[in-house]
Order: C-alpha cells, then structure tokens, then sequence
C-alpha cells in the first residue's frame, strides 16, 4: 500500500479519474450504435474496465469465430492503452455488418467446373472482363449517378492499383526520349510514388507536387477526388498544356461525399475496396473514353497478370447486385450507402468530439453540398481523418505510435510529419478504442509525465 | 450440275474421299474417349458431315450452356476446315470434364461478409496468403512429390507471371548501376522478354538466349523444367557464375512428364492454370528459400496489386483439396492426375499419328522416364506440341493458319519461324477437330493446288 501511494498521488488520481470521466461521457455518446454493433460489444467494453485477462480471451473468441482475421487491427482496449491500434490501411472492415444482415442474398457458389478458361469474353475488348460484372458496373453508376458510363470502355484490374499501373504504361509512348512526369497536388496518396517508381520505369517517372511541377514537356496528372488522404473534393491543378489528366475516383461514393454530378472525365478509376467493403477481391475497374487508351490498359493487365480472377468478379457482379437492390428495396439498415453514409457521420462526430476534448489536435473542415444520391445536403465525411498535430509536436505518427496508435505520417504523403492520416473504415470496437483512447492522450500524457517526475521506472 | 464437275473433277473427289477416310480411321481412333465427354460430341460432329448451320445452332447452344466461353477456340468444324481453331494459348479448358464430375465436392461458397479485409494473415510474412491455401499447397507437393517444401517460404501470387515479376524485382538491386540481365535457353516462353521488357525498367533487362550469353556480372537465369514450349526437362545452361536461377516448375506435374524427384531448387514456381486447369483463378504460388528473397517478392505482389484475390486462393484451396482426395480415394476417373495423365497420353498418340500421316511436320521425341507419383514409365506428353514445318515451308505459324489453325510462331520463342507451339489443353472437341485438320492438310493442299489449276477463283 505504501508503493500504490509512492507511484499515485491523489493529484495523479484526480487526473485519471478526469480521463475516465471524458471516456465515459464519450460512451454515452455512442452507446447506441455500439449496442447495434452486435449486442456483444458493450458487455466486451464493461468488462474491459475491470479485467484485462477475460477481454483477451473474448478477443480471441472473436477472432475465432470470424470469417476474416481482423487484419492488422486488435479488438482489446481498456488496459490503460497497452493495445495497438492499427490505421495505417484503409483496411474497410467496417462494412463486414452490413454484408452480414444481406444474408444468402449475397452469398456466391461457383461449381469446381466453372470459370476455368483464361477468357471470358474473348470477342471483347477486355477479353478478361466478366460480360456480367460489367453490367452491373454499368447499372452501379446508373443507379448512384456518380459517373457516366456512356461512350465509355470498361477495363478491369487486381484492384485500382493495378489499374493505375494500367494507365500509365498507357499514356506514355514506348519510343519517348525520356520518361513521362507524374505529378498530382500534395498531400497525394501516400502509395503514388511508390509504385510509379519501383521498377524505375523508363516510360514513367514520379515528378512530385503537381502545384510545384513546371518542367517542359507532356505529363501525367493525378486527380484524387475526393483526395487520399484529406478528404478534399479535387480539380487539376497544373497549369500548362500537354498533360492528361487521370481521375481517381475510389471515394466518390455517397457515403463519402455529396455526390454533385456525374463524373465525365476521359479515364476513370473505381475500386470495389472503397464503395463496397470488399478489399479482399481485389476487383478495379477503369471507365476509359479513348479506345486505344482502353486497349493499352488491357495489354498492361494481360502482360501483368494475364487477366483478373474471374472468381472475383463473379462475386464482385453479385456484390454491386445486392447494393443496386438494396438501393431500390432498403431494409432496416437502409441501402448500402445509407448504411455506410450514417456510420461515417457517427463516426466523424465522435472523432471531432475526440479532437476538440484533447486539445493536441485539428482536423480538416468541410462545407455541406447537395447530395443528388442522397438527396440531402451534407458535409463530406472522408474514408481517411487527416490529423495535424498541435504545435510543438513535430512527428506526430511517432506521438500516436507512443500511445499505440499505428497511422501513416504525412511524409509519406509529400507533407509535413505534423500530419498523419488515419482510417476511418476499420471495425467498430476498433474505432471506438481509437476514439477514447485519441481523447484521453492528453491526460494520459500528463499522467506519464507526473508519474516519471514521481520517479517510475 | 455443268458447274459441279466444272469444279470438281474426277480427281478431286477422290483426293476429297482419301480425306474423308483418314478422318473416319481417326475417329475409330479417339470415338471412346468421344463419346465419354459429354455424350453429345459424336453426334455433334456427325451433323457436321451433314450440315453447317445446323452444327452452328448446336455450337452457339452449347456456349450458352456453357459456365464460361470456349475461349478464343472454335468448336465447329467438318465444313471443310472454314472454321477457326485457336490453340495460341495454353488455355487448360480439358479439365473441364474431370471437374464436372466432381460434382458439389469441388464447389465453394462464399457468404457476402466473408474475406473483406486486405489481410489473410497480418501476422505471417506474406501477409496476403489465405493459411488454408498454404496448408494445401504443401499436401498435394507431399502427395506428388514432385518439390520440397520443407524450410520453404510460400508466397502467393496473381498467377505465375505476377510471380516472375516478383522474383526479378526480388533479385535485382534497386542501387545497380546498369540492369540485371535475364537469359533464359531458346525456345523460351515467348511472354518472358515481353513481361521482362515492357516497363523499361532500370532494375533487369531481357539478354536473350542462354546459350549464347556471355556478359560479365551477375544475372538471373529462368529455367523452365518440363520446358515451355517444347517439353523437355532442362537444367541451367549459362556455363559461368555470378547467376541466380530461377525455376519454373508449372509443368512438373505427372500429367506431362514422369516426376524424377522432388525438386529442391532456391526459387520455384508454379501455377494451378497448369496443375488443376484453373486458368481462371489467376493463381500461382512460389516456394523460396531465402528469407530476404521471399520478403521482397511479397513488397512486389502488395505494390503491384495489394496482394491476391482472397476468393481465389478459397476456391484455389477447396480443389487442391479435391485433387489431394482423388489421389487418395480415386473415382471412376482416377485421380485428377490419372484422368490428365491418360488424356494427354491419348491425344499425343492422335497428334503423332496425324503428323505422321500429313507428312509435312515433326515433332519433339522424348525418351521414357520412371515416374515415382505414377509408379510407371513413361515418356512425356507436353502440355503443348512443337511442330516444325518441313522444308521448303518457312513460315509454319503462317502455313498452319492459311488452314484456319492459330498457333504461336517460334519466332517468339528465339527461334525459326519454321516452328510454332500449340496447345494440346484445349477442349476434346476442338483438339478432335484439330488433329483431325491437320492430318489431312497435305490433302488439302493438294486439293487446293487441284482447284486453283483447275481455274477455280
């Protein structure tokens, strides 16, 4: 007893006993969508508060019985932060519960005989392109109103990424001289660079920050919109000819963002990662204006990987299915996108209260629009919450790291390390711990520092 | 009726009947294994004699009822040739028929809130890599034999070809001041140089042919074993050190070449497309022994395409698992090896037979071996056929499709035109159809030669 009161003073006390206080006013803030998660969570939170020991194993039960590994993110909280929390992806497991109430609706069964071909459309343009998927790719856009799909090819890829790949091998000439600049506005997603310049390609080159870019010559401009990472509606921003500009369109859904108009650029990028929830398949699809552009980007996919798993799309085809007919019938959870556009305004609710309770960060600022999908007006709520650290915090990825939140720092997004972006789709009680623990830092923080100046090793 | 005989003289026909009967002594030949396709084939081609349209209607209906597209083949003939066949790729479509009478055995489901995260597994070095296909994989080499798994790292990929990719980028230094030179012995496969080549990357360069490579410093040398195309068992060529082999292993399967010995090499590659006929898929797996090695071919996959569909590698684990039952309880079949096996044994000794009889071509011959999974001797039956055309012709691709036959020229491959590579994994009916045309081509052409003296336009 005389330790508990060398480590604790009642100062220190005080101060943990503030930290639960805002924890708890946070709960009461959420306790209704946590209790709908799946009327387990909440009892996993009680519990959380008084032993450790029965989380870890419930943690593990979880784990068990879950279709997928909660892939880089743990499920166990309330042990004073010991935890990691990872962010870092835009891993969207959030979405596993509305997948889970469609039931067999969206159930896929593919007989051992079938889809064996390396074809599966060989007439077609895009020779690996599943005639049904793109139909209801097709009726997708039709339905949400958020690109147009007329006098437009349909290439799929493993994912946008491979996609993106597609597009540059596309759009720079085999005989150039030297190779093409690709450029998009900083902060730019953080995987650009990367991948442009990993096998230092002499088609294509990495040339940074659209707004600095002033080399001669023909480029390639990326546009994010709304951008990975902040969340910002986007336009080209290079002001010079000879560039083609490509537009990335992964989170130009309503759950998003307004969705304004439709979408009519020459090349566009979608992914089912990001509208559906479905990482996992690895399904992108590209809405191409220019035949020849069209035909490259299936040459690239044919050399890369000879095609896209026809699995995949099949079940991709019946995926976007039961989203165009939970748009038309919606039950209890509304459409997939009403599902998913509450959660996110839930979600960024409790991430500004969060913020605003802990003092040490700022968050972008968004101005509703008119949503024509959603029919009402609203503030974007972006996939990704692009956090800057208060000053005098410098690194603010290693700040989080130290109190076991995993996020991407803003270096790696042609940025100041004062900002980090941290996923907004992972799994509820994820979220959730993140939330609590990312509005308690401050106090934890004083806490450290009172209990190292109180001599703890 | 003036007309008819204007066309057809007396010698004619019976160059046609001499056709005619060549074709009916090899359908004697293959009519068992006809009929037991699919019980409609031999009636099929019967009404081919008789009438095209009818045949067409037939065909068109067959597609229809088809799971996927009879790929870039053709399945109407007996008009006289005018139909095209398409055996440029080694598309696995003969595997159709073991698979369907397996039944709901091989079937997978997949509920709609399954596998959505980007992770398989966040925790195991290729992260992206469903632990129940990895538990598969290492059972059917332990039930063939056919490669040591043992102290192996496992990665998957989308297909072999992203694995290739993998592997050069895993081998090359991203710090070299020039490219690392790729060889592989002529014929190559003819998509090497291509895939190697079509980025202009700064990390490895195509050198070409093997045998003739003599550029100091290291390199990377491919070593394909059964050899695609033309089907021999290869060892490493290059006589110098400073090489790094890597070993594409997606023929060493008891179906086209007796399994010597487990293969123990550093880097192996291998693909279901070949294996189980899952083209379709797009899955391929690498066993690798080095640690660093492996790790670099898994940054490669997750820059490429963030990993590989994780519906694919289920339903990739779900028929391995199949594959691994039918050797261990065969059905009327026999395993999944036997039934290969015996059709490619029956269709080589259809190929040979036509070769022999059209007079214009050669093929590989290939010396009897012990297979240890088979527990007989036998010479290898490749997955595709390399056909040399007899002098005077040149240009046996060219030649071959003037018949309406698409194949691949040897020009591809580092060597003379007068080659070309033809599958021999298509459809029964299309490979009937096939050796069928060519064994009467040398008659053809005489009736061809006939006509055209004979003033017809």
């Amino acid at each position: 007893m005389a330790m508990f009161f060398n480590i604790f003073s009642l100062k220190n006390l005080l101060v943990l006993s503030l930290a639960l206080n805002v924890s708890l006013v946070l709960r009461v803030l959420y306790e209704k969508d946590f209790e709908v998660n799946n009327g387990r969570s909440v009892d996993n939170q009680k519990d959380a508060l008084t032993t450790t020991d029965s989380v870890l194993s419930e943690a593990r039960a979880t784990q068990r019985a879950r279709p997928s590994m909660p892939s880089s993110s743990s499920t166990v909280d309330g042990d004073g932060g010991d935890t990691i929390i990872n962010l870092d992806h835009g891993d969207p497991t959030m979405y596993e519960r509305f997948w889970q109430q469609t039931g067999d609706k969206s159930t896929i069964v593919i007989p051992g005989w079938q889809s064996m071909s390396y074809f599966s459309d060989a007439g077609s343009l895009c020779w690996f392109l599943e005639p049904e998927f793109a139909k209801e790719i097709i009726r997708l856009h039709k339905t949400v109103g958020n690109a147009v799909t007329e006098d437009r090819y349909i290439v799929v890829g493993t994912g946008s990424t491979q996609l993106y790949q597609a597009v540059l091998y596309a759009l720079s000439p085999q005989d150039a001289v030297e190779p093409r600049s690709v450029v998009s506005a900083a902060p730019y997603y953080s995987s650009y660079p990367l991948i442009t310049d990993c096998l230092k390609s002499g088609l294509y080159k990495w040339a940074g920050d659209a707004r600095s870019f002033n080399k001669e010559g023909p480029f390639i401009e990326l546009v994010t919109s709304p951008n990975n990472p902040d969340g910002y509606v986007r336009q080209s921003v290079v002001n010079k000819s000879g560039g083609i500009l490509v537009h990335d369109l992964a989170y130009y859904w309503p759950q998003y963002t307004p969705i304004a108009s439709a979408a009519n650029h020459d090349i566009m990028l979608f992914t089912v990662s990001k509208s559906t929830g479905h990482a996992g398949m690895r399904i992108g699809w590209a809405l191409v204006k220019d035949v020849e552009v069209a035909k490259k980007m299936v040459k690239f996919v044919e050399l890369n990987t000879i095609g896209v798993s026809k699995d995949s799309q099949l079940r991709a085809a019946k995926v976007l299915q039961v989203v165009i007919h939970s748009c038309q019938y919606p039950t209890s959870l509304g459409s997939l996108f009403d599902f998913a556009a509450h959660l996110m305004e839930e979600r960024w609710k409790l991430l500004r209260a969060a913020v605003r309770q802990s003092g040490l960060f700022t968050l972008p600022e968004f101005s509703p629009g008119s949503c024509s999908f959603l029919n009402r007006s609203f503030a974007p709520q972006p996939a990704f919450a692009w956090l800057k650290c208060q000053e005098p915090m410098e690194d603010c990825e290693g700040f989080l790291r130290s109190n076991n939140i995993i996020t991407r720092s803003g270096k790696h997004f042609g940025v100041s390390p004062q900002f980090v972006r941290i996923s907004m789709l992972d799994r509820d009680e994820n979220f959730h711990i993140f939330v609590e623990r990312l509005s308690t830092i401050h106090l934890r923080q004083s806490v450290q520092v009172e209990e190292t100046d109180g001599g703890v090793e």
